[in-house]
């Protein structure tokens, strides 16, 4: 076949950045093109982008700092994140054109991919959306799964907290929490999402943070005989607070810190002497630790879902032009559910 | 037999307190008497103490809390603590007059122990002083071996960090680990015990955190390649720094904050998001818990000291007039190992 081109619109980075990520910290790019029936360097895909993530991971690629699991981001380069592609030409045995996949993509409409060992078929099923693949059956879920099952020792009966509850990761623990017999509540920042909570989710009790004054008092009125799990989405003054609330012999699994992600100088955590005489394990964890859980995972919560026990909410943004924007809010919470773009329709 | 008086003297507890203990916050009292071949409550031991123990733990009992696995002292009474004593005269079948015992007693000559079930009778040794059962053999040794083989899951060849190395529990750290194939670093706060943990307790390396102006760069020098385990007594900016420098998968026993013991508002911790991308388990704990593991403890560590795999350092004080001022030394860092107070020869 003839080489041919298109254009490839991009989302580019501008450059490393301090405090919170703004849309302007990014570019639209209208004028770069891609070839389609080229030689592919070997291995390599040619895909076509249908859905992007945003995670709250990613702000830490915008700094200049290279000590972390994941290098920065490249500056006047596409952005990269997971994605849900359809691979268009390969030269790779694993994935013929046609094949649908998630893996690390480019902010882009089509992507070269050359790192393709960590790529994912999909097996299409007609009664899961392709895009739950980066929510749900993706790498939050999955850090859901991990973090919850391996990381917080659960037992039936236990009382159970997730901030960020209705967030990518935080609306999977609190559903496995609840089928596992916990009893569950969860914080976030609007009446809408306490709403979605309490009457979506099956959270037992929900609450919005920033109703109130102290975090402490909110969390002795929602768990007046303590906490044994808290799985803390977002450190600062909440997990502070929560220490306070532990049970003897509670657990925190330390998912993600977004109140503090954007800050240089991140604000203090004061009461880790409850560590010791309450005897508390704080763990972190990172889910790509537990890979090899990964099918047991999208074979069970595939099964919830489509069994009906958990559901599972998206924000739907359009098109790439839309991803600065929907990035960005992720930081003012803006999202209700896993926040995803659609770049084309299948 | 007749019964008789004699004199007792005490250290009374005053009243609640802010800050650092002072030698003001306790006081002699000389006009106590203890009545000898009393009828004792039922189960009651009547014992002179011989040793007694001061430890960063009493602080805790010097303030109005009541929330914590110790309640407070009371107030106009004498203090209570770990001791070495010999029992008088008994209404316990497990004790006879003339038997050595350990456990909580008064900061007095002679008292009535009610609760006798937590009381460990010592089996005399000619090899091992007695009041190695207060910090060796006691509830600081207990501690060094329940954290560092419970709670750090060590492996030879690990990188180990132990502060307030030179300490009750501290010097047994180094050592264990030392014995069990790793690297270890401590620090102290003066040059004599940076020298001691050289010279007599075999740590590779040592530092007096005085002299360093940037404890994060200190910890880099020590340790280049990052921290396995990190065994912390002292909470605040050690703990701080070593956030930064573990290594992926590290682990932190908290053991104590004896920094932080005696502020009302605690030094903030600032670098817990090292937790998350470094996948850190930091895991509070107590003694306590790990009781079924004492006489494994006993007689292994007892063989170790008589085979000279280890040794232990005590700071001795002589007589009960000194104990206000050698248990206010701990949060001074008088005390150069194991701080104990000599009531009387046996």
């Amino acid at each position: 076949m003839a080489v041919s081109e298109v254009g490839n619109k991009q989302v580019i980075f501008k450059g490393y950045i301090d405090g919170i990520p703004k849309e302007t910290d990014m570019e639209l790019n209208f004028s770069n093109n891609i070839q389609f029936n080229q030689q592919l360097p070997s291995q390599a895909l040619l895909v076509k982008n249908l859905y992007l993530s945003c995670d709250p991971y990613m702000r830490g690629r915008m700094r200049d700092f290279h000590g972390s699991y994941i290098p920065p981001f490249l500056p006047s380069k596409a952005l990269e994140g997971f994605g849900v592609s359809k691979v268009i030409q390969s030269d790779n045995p694993n994935f013929k054109a046609g094949h649908y996949i998630s893996g690390f993509t480019g902010w882009e409409e089509y992507s070269i991919i050359t790192k393709t060992d960590q790529l994912r078929k999909i097996e299409p099923d007609d009664h899961i959306p392709l895009s739950f693949h980066l929510g749900l059956l993706g790498m939050p879920g999955f850090t859901a799964y991990a973090g919850f099952y391996e990381v917080c020792s659960p037992k039936s009966g236990e009382y159970v907290f997730v901030s960020a509850a209705s967030g990518a990761v935080g609306q999977l623990v609190g559903q496995l929490a609840k089928l596992h017999g916990c009893y569950v509540v969860g914080s976030a920042g609007s009446k809408e999402k306490v709403e979605l909570l309490k009457s979506k989710l099956g959270f037992d009790e929900a609450f919005n943070y920033k109703e109130e004054l102290d975090l402490d008092a909110a969390l002795k009125r929602y768990f007046p005989e303590g906490i044994d799990i808290y799985f803390d989405n977002v450190g600062g003054d909440m997990l502070d607070a929560a220490l306070l609330n532990m049970k003897i012999h509670g657990r925190i699994a330390v998912c993600g810190m977004i109140s503090q992600q954007s800050i240089s100088d991140p604000k203090g955590i004061h009461n880790l002497s409850s560590l010791i005489y309450k005897r508390i394990r704080m763990q972190g964890f990172l889910q790509s630790d537990y890979l090899n859980l990964y099918p047991k995972f999208l074979e069970q919560v595939s099964s919830f879902y489509k069994q009906g026990k958990i559901v599972y909410f998206e924000d739907m943004n359009e098109g790439l032009e839309s991803a600065p924007a929907a990035f960005v809010g992720l930081f003012l919470g803006k999202n209700v559910g896993k926040q995803v773009i659609r770049v084309a329709h299948e």
